[in-house]
């Protein structure tokens, strides 16, 4: 198939009537069943045509024909399944979204902005299937952005994803409108505005932080080309997967067009614990806690700024006395919070992992609180407080609500806390060193002598 | 320990200091970690004198002599976990949510409404597990609505009905001021302006649907016992648990108490797939689709009616000609379409059940479109359609949004629709006929001759 026809599909058409040549892939076709799906499609030769060349991902272009011939609308079956060739190589429209998202047309309400692309990878996990319909239904952009889902799934996760755009189908959220699936990182960043890179490989039994880093890695390596040869410009890169900080880094590094202060790794969730766990032990309402930075890496490192939070605008050390409890519990508590609920609840955090993406999102669509701050690992160039200049490290931003952000400056470092932040620190230098090979840089040794794991991790 | 206190941690308090002789319970103590737990609690005298003569449910209501001193707030550890007893007879506050939720306090928004408590039952399964957090976050009774959350659990869930409420901590949802778990149903109904029946038991191997309806029929006579002992007078109950029209009317016969009206199963995710398919057969956007109507049960005879929807304002009937699709392929696609999801997916539609829950809810509390309707399963009792009068029987409805809704009259019933709804309708005096013994009726005998299945069931 052709991915003139991916695409045009992917931009949207809304045609009662369509008749079109166009290029027939020169190789053979998996299957006339699947042939046949696609001929549902809805399409004309203009479209294709004012398309091609809009395509930069150029690596598996193919010369093709296609003839897709659209009869009547009452008769037409849209494709009601995703089209994924056996190669693996297209995200294409799914049900319902192949035939509905010309946002063009007049019945796109007149205050709706322009349509926003989020693509999602481990789109058919268990957070995903938290976070994409928090993402559907507006919550996180609003009730005026119109949302393109383009999920990434792998080989293996095929059928787990059809069964999510099904279920994203019977939702009927307005605001979808666009949902495409895909195998391919090249084809499902494709003009995406946010990429929230969710899937990794979890560690195995008896696996080392470096196999994890080198096995992750190369993933991220990878993602970061395909971003940088597909995505928007402006694209807002987040990264969940683990060991999250360093895959944001070699991601990056491997996505030199898109600027580097795009890039997140998530450290939100930590901080939304901390926060609940200082508000239980004051006895207040958690939303009465704020000023909490997590510094450094996600992994047992990591550090929960109790120094600089605030408790009804306080210094939370005014308002709760129990030093050893700051200094020893209260961070050993949130670094295990994630192990403490796969205890409890048989599985990881996926409901409230999302719910921290989200709240990582909105903290960069919507303008930050006067006088607070959001945690967020970002690019360490020029940072305020003298951390390395080449990581992804989580510290205080603030934003004007524009998806841009600047790190906030002047939070009182103490000695314990620059200790701490010191160790995080040194951790992620050695595991960018063990990542050298993914990052351009061929120095590199791997020494982690400390195995740290991360939080939630048995 | 003593209900006085349970009852005091469930209605709020927010005390700096508090020294307190209360009741103790008159036999054993189960442990005395539970206990020293629980020490932590902040509680007065004159609040537990208050609000002891509120206690509705007395079957097991024992004398108590409690001891609660608490010291100063900065030493004071909240309860970290939730306290059941062995015996399993008590819903309780859990971490965070004890200590913070007195809403007569001032930093109450002076805009908020009065709490509304909603009680969930099969709080640990994975449709709450994504329901839940709708609830929490406001999408459902909208931004100035703090909710109170009940959970209902089974002993075997325990753990994981914890790790929900740990999630939900982490979540910090502003709207969210009370977290209460149990696994006794007259503690954890009580007061409750919603109750969300989800938890119900599967059908096993080899087990006909006259075990079912057996099995869970005894579940939620039970639970009908509960709210009608302890709930919110008008308590709106929402049954989900399959078979779900015929748990209603159980639950329903058991609740004399409560207005019959506010009895409903949930048959709306069945209209979600049905307006799905119709727009995927057109062609068109998913919000054109309007005015469709599931009629009867929520098994396989269940009717989607497309004679009665409209597309574009039109009768869909205009709109797509293919009259085969429309009396065959549709009714089955949209019957099969659980099934369909659990072979793509491992496992049955969580997340789309989830979001079709709460739409059944937001229909109820949010005026309905001028000319359009929902469908709910509801009493058929003075309906105008010639239901047999006492059934819980999916029909169309508005609602003003005041939380009652009006069976919406005069929809055209032609022949084809006549004959399928007759059919559930059977189908539905069957059940009620196999279940006799639970609704009150001495005449019951169980031939269910033709053995439906539940949407989804394989």
């Amino acid at each position: 198939m052709a991915e003139a026809v991916a695409l045009s599909m992917s931009m949207g058409s809304y045609l009662k009537n369509s008749s079109l040549q166009a290029t027939e892939c020169s190789r053979q076709e998996p299957s006339s069943s699947l042939r046949s799906k696609f001929l549902g499609c809805k399409l004309t030769a203009s479209q294709a045509s004012l398309q091609l060349p809009s395509i930069k991902h150029t690596r598996r272009q193919r010369p093709c024909v296609i003839q897709c011939s659209v009869v009547q609308q009452s008769q037409v079956q849209a494709p009601d399944s995703v089209f994924i060739t056996p190669d693996g190589r297209r995200a294409e429209c799914y049900g319902v979204f192949c035939t509905i998202y010309d946002l063009n047309e007049v019945e796109k309400p007149k205050s709706w902005k322009k349509l926003l692309r989020v693509a999602v990878s481990g789109a058919a996990g268990t957070i995903s299937n938290h976070l994409l319909f928090k993402i559907a239904s507006g919550e996180v952009f609003g009730p005026d952005q119109p949302i393109a889902l383009n999920l990434l799934g792998s080989e293996r996760s095929r059928n787990a994803l059809e069964g999510v755009a099904m279920e994203l189908e019977d939702s009927l959220y307005p605001l979808l409108r666009e949902l495409n699936l895909g195998i391919d990182s090249y084809e499902v960043f494709r003009d995406a505005d946010w990429a929230l890179l969710i899937g990794a490989k979890p560690r195995g039994p008896g696996m080392e932080r470096a196999d994890l880093l080198d096995i992750n890695g190369k993933i991220f390596a990878e993602q970061g080309k395909a971003l940088n040869a597909v995505a928007s410009e402006n694209v807002k890169v987040l990264v969940v997967g683990n060991p999250c900080n360093t895959n944001a880094l070699i991601c990056m590094k491997n996505a030199p067009r898109i600027p580097k202060k795009n890039f997140h790794a998530l450290t939100r969730l930590d901080e939304n614990r901390a926060k609940c766990q200082l508000a239980l032990k004051a006895g207040v309402f958690y939303d009465n806690v704020s000023n909490v930075t997590i510094w450094g890496n996600h992994s047992t490192t990591q550090v929960p700024d109790f120094v600089n939070a605030k408790i009804h605008g306080k210094p939370v050390t005014e308002v709760i006395k129990d030093k050893k409890w700051l200094e020893e519990e209260f961070t050993e508590t949130v670094q295990k919070r994630g192990g403490a609920l796969i205890k409890k609840w048989g599985r990881s955090s996926a409901a409230s992992t999302a719910v921290s993406i989200a709240d990582a999102m909105k903290s960069l669509v919507t303008p930050t609180r006067e006088g607070d701050w959001f945690s967020s690992a970002v690019y360490t160039e020029g940072n305020p407080y003298g951390i390395d200049n080449d990581l992804i490290f989580s510290m205080p931003c603030r934003s004007k609500g524009d998806g841009d952000y600047e790190i906030v400056p002047d939070l009182q470092i103490n000695e314990w806390l620059a200790t701490r932040i010191k160790k995080s620190e040194e951790e992620l230098i050695s595991e960018r060193s063990c990542v050298a090979h993914l990052i351009g840089q061929d120095n590199g040794y791997c020494d982690l002598t400390e195995d740290t794991r991360l939080p939630g991790e048995q």
